[in-house]
């Protein structure tokens, strides 16, 4: 593992490729993997891209990426898609506008489909990300295809989030229903030259102000028309001021590290969730009460909330754990 | 809740709504609900149907429906959307076509798209699923709209899946790799007066003969235009068969064991997901351990591995427990 480390650090993108194959996988050596490269974590600054299908988010990802690369910074992407592979059209058509990042040695771009593999793709997203940074990529941008619970998940990775929309009836009072409002550091008003961009803007002006009494920063709302290239350098001006607030006020490092509680503590619930078939196979009363709720004589809701009051079960668990060590 | 289950028995269809809302908010009334229908649940049948957007499932819901109720069989409609409310137009569409359903008390229509809740869409579709069941509901109908992660997840709670499909480039073989092959009982070709449906037959037929050697149950292919009502009769006979398949097999005794045992190991995981911040808040090495990932010293992935292999965070968790009974 340290080799592959060692050599993506070195720039070498094959390398970055196959461990972020490893973290999707999920497997024991995921965890060998997260390890050797949490030294070199902590230097990328992620953005999150997200907002309804057809907002035109990969052309205002691959807009931007042109900004960054042309400041000299190196860019990840990660393009992820909960619905996949049904969309998989959509992401061909990506593929073609991205092109020229894709012969491009500081841009590395990943679509990210996973589904079975355990946590399912946020904790894979949220690994990759990690691996990009310790590759030594600056700016990560995620860009999420639909607005269901992976993807506000998701969003919580990033450092800004950016929320675009499209002029078209009624999308201000659904974004608010799908809880971006909440998480948006950024809105992107995209194809503003359509019909109803002024009213979707004072919309969202309105939802704005109705929302916390004094915010630390309101969200700015950016015009941009991605496919013309119009108000790009505006939208990645405001991210950076952003970044620059986040900074100044110490909540970049606050955001940080609850981040790294929350994937902790979703770390221990998966491995937990790993480990239950093997305890409850084993003995205890556990194990009785796993008959009673296999036959239905028993509520599984209902068992699983008194064993968790109960305590009697984290006392099983301990003791089979120990026995396993001795065993090995 | 007694008082609330009891009127639902005796088909007060708003204490049925009420009893779902309670479900769907996850908070711990949720399980003195699940605990009191418990004595009812186990007598209705589930069948999910699932499949791309614009296959027409509300359609073909809305005509087994009636389908069923000639029969005079009650029916319960769990219409999940994942990545509701930006298809709320096309919920609106089917409340619509469904409002003949809507004035029969034999049918009780209820659109999910939970967000936040803990566990989200798969475990509130599940409980509701139970509280539609103790309500002495025979069918009960959950269409998914979209084929991600989430939807996979709550077809495992049906006892038979019927995928529906519709002639368009490329779908048997999207299908395939999006999981829903291995889940289907029965596939239905909708739209099948469309170009490209005895192509897309063909290719199904295919696909189910590459996969398993000697299946028990071979998905049989219906056709359908549901928007004509034509197949549906056939579709009701196939999926009584696939029924009687799995009763006479003993195979559906086993599915719902399998079920119970899954549904209480995600009940364990959820509530200890819970609990985590209030053991780890409290004291002892999980509190050390958590400071160094907060910190950013210690990678969370790591940290949590090791905690679990040593087994001493459940000895600390038991000891919290126990202490927090004394207090009370």
């Amino acid at each position: 593992m340290q080799e592959f480390v060692q050599r993506m650090r070195a720039g070498d993108q094959r390398s970055l490729a196959r461990l972020i194959t490893v973290i999707e996988r999920g497997k024991s050596d995921s965890y060998s993997a997260l390890e050797a490269i949490h030294p070199y974590v902590g230097n990328a600054y992620v953005i999150g891209i997200t907002g309804p299908p057809g907002a035109g988010k990969s052309t205002l990802v691959d807009r931007l990426t042109s900004q960054y690369r042309a400041k000299g910074l190196n860019v990840g992407i990660l393009a992820v898609d909960p619905t996949s592979p049904f969309t998989g059209g959509a992401f061909l058509g990506d593929r073609v506008r991205m092109q020229k990042h894709y012969l491009d040695p500081g841009v590395f771009i990943r679509s990210m489909a996973t589904r079975g593999s355990s946590g399912g793709l946020p904790r894979a997203t949220k690994g990759s990300i990690r691996v990009l940074d310790a590759a030594g990529i600056d700016i990560i941008l995620v860009e999420t295809v639909g607005v269901g619970q992976t993807e506000l998940e998701i969003m919580n990775a990033a450092d800004s989030v950016v929320v675009v929309l499209v002029p078209e009836a009624g999308d201000a009072i659904q974004t608010l229903k799908a809880g971006l409002l909440e998480i948006a550091d950024v809105f992107v008003v995209n194809k503003s030259d359509r019909e109803g961009a002024s009213r979707l803007i004072a919309e969202l002006e309105i939802s704005l102000k109705l929302g916390e009494s004094i915010p630390w920063w309101l969200p700015p709302i950016i015009s941009t028309q991605a496919n013309k290239g119009l108000g790009i350098e505006l939208l990645e001006n405001t991210i950076q001021e952003h970044r620059k607030a986040l900074e100044e006020s110490s909540r970049l490092p606050e955001k940080r590290q609850n981040r790294n509680r929350a994937e902790f503590f979703k770390a221990i619930e998966e491995g937990i969730g790993n480990l239950i078939g093997n305890i409850f196979d084993n003995k205890g009363t556990t194990a009785t009460m796993l008959e009673r709720v296999e036959d239905g004589s028993l509520d599984p809701y209902t068992a699983a909330y008194s064993l968790l009051n109960d305590g009697s079960v984290f006392k099983e668990w301990a003791a089979f754990i120990e026995e396993t060590k001795q065993e090995s």
